[in-house]
């Protein structure tokens, strides 16, 4: 199966071209350009130097959140133009799920971090047996404090993600058994979105370019304020 | 310093521009197409999606060996124009250890492979404290048969490189204990060359355009039947 990944959910973008797990291609950056420039930029270029049309294409697939709001609709409405055109099954993909699957080769726990700002992370942990994955919880937002009182101190975990590096200097002074991502694996990328959407797919969990939406976690900071300001 | 890197020793092409460690952007393929085609175009977008200029680059690195020898001559002579078009410094990298770094966070030993033909693979061998590696042998074309009497069977090996399948079928076969590197990192990247440039940068072994040449470890066909012509 042919599938084309976005990934857009913090300051790095990607885009990947696979079949099944195997990478055709990818297009990286990290570069702090804005993503409504870049996305559809590298998407072309990438699909046009492997000489791949988008009708060739058997699925699209993004990263739905945890994440930056702004990246999480720019990729989705990529991803939903590009569906919607060419008429593509799609598939929505946990943020943190899929830069899980870049570490999925090491054996152990994996904790899945995203600077969610106000100390906190978006988080979700994972174990693998050095092929596949389990998840241990569900996507959330949680206190740096709450994480660190929850993980027992001592199974030592790999941090991956952009809120890897706060998440380790938080830990570390607390003892805790902590491992960063390397460099090149550290960030999430769009192989990450396409091997978790190649699990999705073989559990019948598809969708359509309509029904591909955002799963934000938490209430954008407009809307929490309008809450805020309901409940006074 | 920023690093330009280039790899081109086998099927896949890819280029990459770092920070360092820190990976920027990276262009990827293994799609079958010629890398005469590709790897210009993929450099030229890169850089403009990253919105940086050659000029802005410290250094250019490329494998330069072992691999193809149209495929090193391609990358190689690409790093050249650019090196000596904006006059910067260059560092030609062994490709075995480049697809090497891309392992370094597992700790253990790390098989590298490329397929050589006629039951011969091109390979290194290095152990990995989880950080950095340490080599075990140089860099050389090697039997399946030789290479597999060297190993012990019992120390585990990862194995990394497009001969990668190659060596874990025949080693399988003879009982080694052996792992193929994930799918993601198994074929040599970009990011590897910059990685392993860094430390060739470290320990001042840089080089100009003219400098930069390739290590085909073994004669070509045209020169090894030119030899055994000449010798009858």
């Amino acid at each position: 199966m042919k599938i084309l990944a976005i990934e857009t959910s913090a300051k790095a973008a990607s885009v990947c071209l696979c079949e099944d797990e195997f990478l055709i291609a990818q297009s990286y950056q990290n570069s702090g350009l804005t993503h409504s420039q870049t996305i559809l930029p590298m998407c072309e270029s990438m699909l046009k130097h492997c000489g791949v049309a988008l009708k060739d294409v058997d699925l699209i697939a993004c990263a739905a959140g945890p994440g930056s709001f702004t990246g999480l609709r720019i990729g989705l409405s990529t991803a939903k133009g590009l569906a919607w055109s060419a008429q593509k099954p799609c598939c929505a993909v946990s943020t943190l799920e899929a830069m899980a699957w870049q570490l999925s080769h090491v054996p152990g726990e994996i904790l899945c971090a995203m600077d969610a700002r106000r100390n906190q992370v978006y988080n979700a942990r994972f174990v693998s047996d050095g092929v596949t994955l389990k998840r241990l919880c569900e996507d959330r937002a949680i206190a740096l404090a709450d994480l660190f009182r929850e993980l027992d101190g001592k199974t030592a975990q790999i941090i991956v993600g952009d809120g890897a590096e706060l998440c380790y200097n938080y830990g570390s002074t607390l003892g805790a058994a902590l491992t960063l991502a390397p460099p090149h694996l550290r960030f999430q990328s769009a192989w990450g979105v396409a091997r978790a959407a190649l699990r999705r797919a073989a559990e019948g969990e598809l969708t359509d370019a309509q029904g591909l939406n955002a799963n934000y976690i938490r209430l954008s900071q407009a809307e929490r304020e309008r809450l805020e300001r309901m409940q006074k």
